[in-house]
């Protein structure tokens, strides 16, 4: 079923509304004071009947990254239509999904806290983050395959993949960002865009591209 | 008094076997399954003397950052002698680092989750962690200003604070890497020096230095 039709049965609407009322208040009060205790009591339900829909409070932080991710998918997809510059394209997804994240600045060290560990099943790369992930993997392939621009070899399979990790570690970097507006971060993608723009005809000098295309592997995890 | 310093008093005595065993079990056993109960037992202290020299765990685990650091030192110091380019000379302290960090791989993802968090003590850019940073930061400031390459504008300032947050990165990839003996970090390392080499140069042209130079500011934290 997806979130967004209409629940039929009364377990489908249980789900629905201790789904809703999880994320909300992930939002609101964050990754630690939400348990499943205060879920069941808000929306009315039993302690056991919320554990039945969702075995662990991490199911329901999937529940809202796949939610986080629609919208930026929302946000990005119609600013890309007839765009065919790569940079520009890569823009629009960095800097939509960091507008998108905008209100989630003060309680983004809590996710990253419980995120981090390469074993936990809120990190973005694990199997449980997958439907997340592929919402933004596959916004990251759209900027890609969608421009004018060819990439040599390996370079255009893997840029999608790498893009996510970076951007990833974009998001590290805005959470640590204090200034107004983290609008510090907002100047370090333009920068970086800057960089790509200057580097993209350097491809065709042969050790600049295999070096690119090398730490491009790498990042996206080819071979890993 | 340092701590390869003989301990002269009874008191000196006790910090220094409390102080001992501490790192002794982070190495070992890890940060998590390490308690003050457990290091004063161990020490054959009470957990009240053991509080009474290091106030929280988190003290005992800067005593653990700065005798890594100064491992790391002693290791990049005398390669660093003699060598005049700069990316050869980034390059030493890179891989002097990681291979100094190798036996950590382990227990790693613990002390990425007590430390990822913008306000933990233990994290790098925490005010706790002062000393121990001073010390990478040095070994960079050394890596820039020891060789020959001249840097144009803020660069040359602002790139050693920059290389240690690159630094910093290239680690959290390292706990995720689970190549044998994390040697796709390595060959990360190897391409990243590969495209410096390749960009130095061109910092002649004026937009690709500048959008560097910006990137550099920022990563490196000036006006932060």
């Amino acid at each position: 079923m997806f979130e967004n039709e209409v629940p039929q049965t009364k377990r489908e609407r249980t789900r629905a509304r201790i789904r809703e009322v999880a994320l909300r208040s992930l939002r609101k009060k964050g990754y630690d004071a939400t348990t499943m205790r205060s879920i069941a009591d808000e929306a009315g339900s039993s302690v056991g009947n919320a554990y039945y829909h969702f075995p662990t409070k991490d199911h329901l932080v999937q529940e809202l990254y796949v939610e986080v991710q629609r919208e930026h998918l929302a946000l990005a997809a119609p600013q890309l239509e007839g765009i065919e510059d790569l940079a520009t394209r890569i823009g629009i997804v960095v800097r939509t999904g960091l507008g998108n994240l905008r209100s989630w600045h003060e309680l983004a060290p809590q996710f990253l806290t419980t995120a981090i560990a390469p074993g936990s099943p809120n990190n973005p790369m694990s199997a449980e983050s997958g439907p997340a992930r592929d919402i933004v993997l596959g916004l990251f392939r759209d900027a890609v395959e969608g421009s004018r621009t060819q990439l040599p070899g390996t370079l255009g399979a893997d840029l999608p993949h790498a893009l996510w990790n970076a951007y990833l570690l974009l998001t590290l970097f805005w959470v640590y960002d204090s200034s107004p507006a983290q609008r510090r971060t907002d100047r370090l993608v333009d920068a970086v865009l800057g960089v790509l723009r200057f580097a993209l005809p350097m491809l065709r000098v042969r050790p600049f591209r295999r070096s690119v295309t090398e730490i491009v592997g790498i990042v996206a995890g080819r071979d890993a």
